[in-house]
C-alpha cells in the first residue's frame, strides 16, 4: 500500500486505528478453544468486527511463534484473510545482516503479504536496506519504545552531538529510505520526543503504541503529530480484541474499536493539517 | 545445558565450533530438492557429519521463516533432531516489550527446546528479562557485531562516560544475568573489542561470529579471548554447510568442521587458561 492510499483511507474512515493481533489462548473467549483453529477463529471474528474503523491490522510473531507450527499456519492464514485494502504491519521486530535480513523479508513480504515489518536498528544499514528493496513495501523502525527498558539505550546521550540515541537512529535511518517506504515507532507516552520528531520528520509516518491503558493521551499524540498527510497509525491491541470473553467478543470488540474510532475522528477534526 | 557442561564439552572434544544450520534452497546440493523435506534431509546430513567436530549448532531463524510453514516445521524437526549434548542456539534476535518477550520465550525454550536464544538490546531490561526467567536456558546478547552497519550506532561514544554504546550495552545488561545464564556476541574482526571485554567480563561466554570468509583470525581470537572456562563459542556456518553442494556434500562438510576443529584444537593448546 501506497503513502497516498495510506492517507486517503485516514480520510475516508476517519480513523488512525491500528488493531494489534495478538491472540493468546489465556486471554481469549473459551467457546473458541473447542474449535479446530482458535486462533484463526479469533482473528477472523475480530477483523470482521473491527474492519468498518480500522484502517491496519498488526500480528505480533511472538504471539504465533508461542504456539509453533501451529501458530505459523495461523499468521499466514491470517495475513492471507486480511483484505487488500487495509495497511497490514507484521509486528516482527526482527534485523541481520543482510544476506539474513533478505531472507526476513522473503518471509514477511513474499512469503507473506504483509505491507510493513518492524525492524530493530541496532545492527545498522546493512540489516535494515534489504527490506527497503522490496518495492510497495515499508520498514518501520523503532526509534523510542514505550516500554520502561527504553530507557536503558534509546535515551543515552551521544558524546558528538549532544543527540539522544534514538534521534541518531531517526536521523541516520531516514538518509537509507523515504516517507515512501519507512515509518518509526514513537511510544504515545513519549509526547516531548514526538514533537521533537515532527521537526526532524515533517512527512513521515509514525507507528505509535501505547494509547490508553499505557498512558498516552490521543488527543495529546494528534495535536503533537499529525501531519498534512495524516502521519499517524495508533495501535490498540488488548483493550479491544480483549474487550470480553463471552460468547458475543466480537461485538465488544466493534464497540471498542468504534468507540477509539470516534476519538479519533474528533481529533483528526481538531487538529488535522490538511 | 550448565556453563560447567558446555566447559567439559570444549575439553572432551577440544573444539570450539558451533556450526550454523542456515540452509538455501538455492546453495543446498540439488539432489535434495527431490526429497520430500530438503531442508531437514540438509540440516540431517550436516549434524550427522559434524557431530565429532562441533560442541554447538545455531540454525538461523530467517533461512526457515523465509519458506513459510514449511521451514518452521523444518526448524521443529532440525531442534528435535539435534543430541542433547549439543549447545543449540536459536540465532533469532528477539526482543520486545516484556509481555510479548515472554512469548518468545515461550516459542524457543518451551515450544522448541533450544538452550539459547539471541536477543537484540535496544528495548532494554524487560525486552530481555523474559529470557532470563528459565531455569537452564540462556540469553545471548548482540553487543558488537561483525556487520558493517555495526558502526552505525554500535561504536557512537557517550556523552556521559566516553563508553561507546555496545560497552554500556555490556555493562548495564551483565547485572540483568550472570555467566551462568547470559553471553555476548561479539564480532571476529573486533579484536580490540574482544580484548576490552575481557577485561570487563573475564567470565562470560562469548559467541563470535565472522571467522573465515569475513576476515576473523582464530588464533588471534582465541588468544584475546579464552578465558579459564574455555568462554568462546566460535560460528561457522557457509564454510562447513557449504564445503561442496555434490552428492557427497556431508562428507566435505565434515572434512572442513575437522579441519577448523583441529586448528582449535591447537589453538586451545597454545592459548589455554585452564
Amino acid at each position: 500500500m501506497t503513502e497516498q492510499q495510506l492517507f486517503e483511507k485516514i480520510k475516508t474512515k476517519k480513523s488512525l486505528l491500528c488493531v494489534g493481533l495478538d491472540p493468546d489462548l489465556d486471554k481469549m473467549p473459551k467457546h473458541l478453544l473447542e474449535m479446530e483453529d482458535p486462533i484463526f477463529e479469533f482473528n477472523k471474528a475480530i477483523i470482521d468486527a473491527t474492519l468498518p474503523f480500522a484502517i491496519a491490522y498488526k500480528p505480533n510473531t511472538a504471539f504465533y511463534e508461542s504456539l509453533g507450527v501451529y501458530g505459523w499456519q495461523a499468521l499466514k492464514k491470517t495475513i492471507d484473510y486480511l483484505p487488500k485494502d487495509v495497511f497490514t504491519i507484521a509486528d516482527a521486530k526482527r534485523g541481520d545482516i543482510g544476506n539474513t535480513s533478505n531472507k526476513y523479508a522473503s518471509a514477511f513480504f513474499k512469503e507473506m503479504d504483509f505491507d510493513a515489518i518492524t525492524v530493530s536498528p541496532y545492527m545498522g544499514e546493512d540489516s535494515v536496506k534489504p527490506f527497503l528493496n522490496h518495492k510497495g513495501k515499508w520498514v518501520i523502525l523503532l526509534a523510542s519504545t514505550s516500554n520502561a527498558g527504553s530507557l536503558n539505550f534509546q535515551e543515552l546521550t551521544l558524546a558528538d552531538s549532544k543527540q539522544k540515541l534514538y534521534e541518531r537512529v531517526i536521523e541516520v535511518s531516514a538518509q537509507w529510505g523515504s516517507e515512501q517506504n519507512m515509518m518509526y515507532v514513537i511510544g504515545a507516552t513519549r509526547t516531548k520526543t514526538l514533537s521533537n520528531i515532527r521537526e526532524v520528520l515533517p512527512n513521515h509516518f509514525l507507528l505509535i503504541p501505547g494509547i490508553g491503558a499505557q498512558g498516552g493521551d490521543l488527543n495529546l499524540v494528534c495535536k503533537t503529530a499529525l501531519n498534512h498527510r495524516g502521519g499517524l497509525l495508533i495501535n490498540s491491541a488488548r483493550n479491544i480484541i480483549y474487550a470480553n470473553d463471552g460468547i458475543d467478543f466480537a461485538q465488544y470488540a466493534a464497540k471498542a474499536a468504534e468507540e477509539l474510532q470516534q476519538a479519533m475522528s474528533q481529533a483528526i477534526e481538531r487538529y488535522k493539517k490538511w
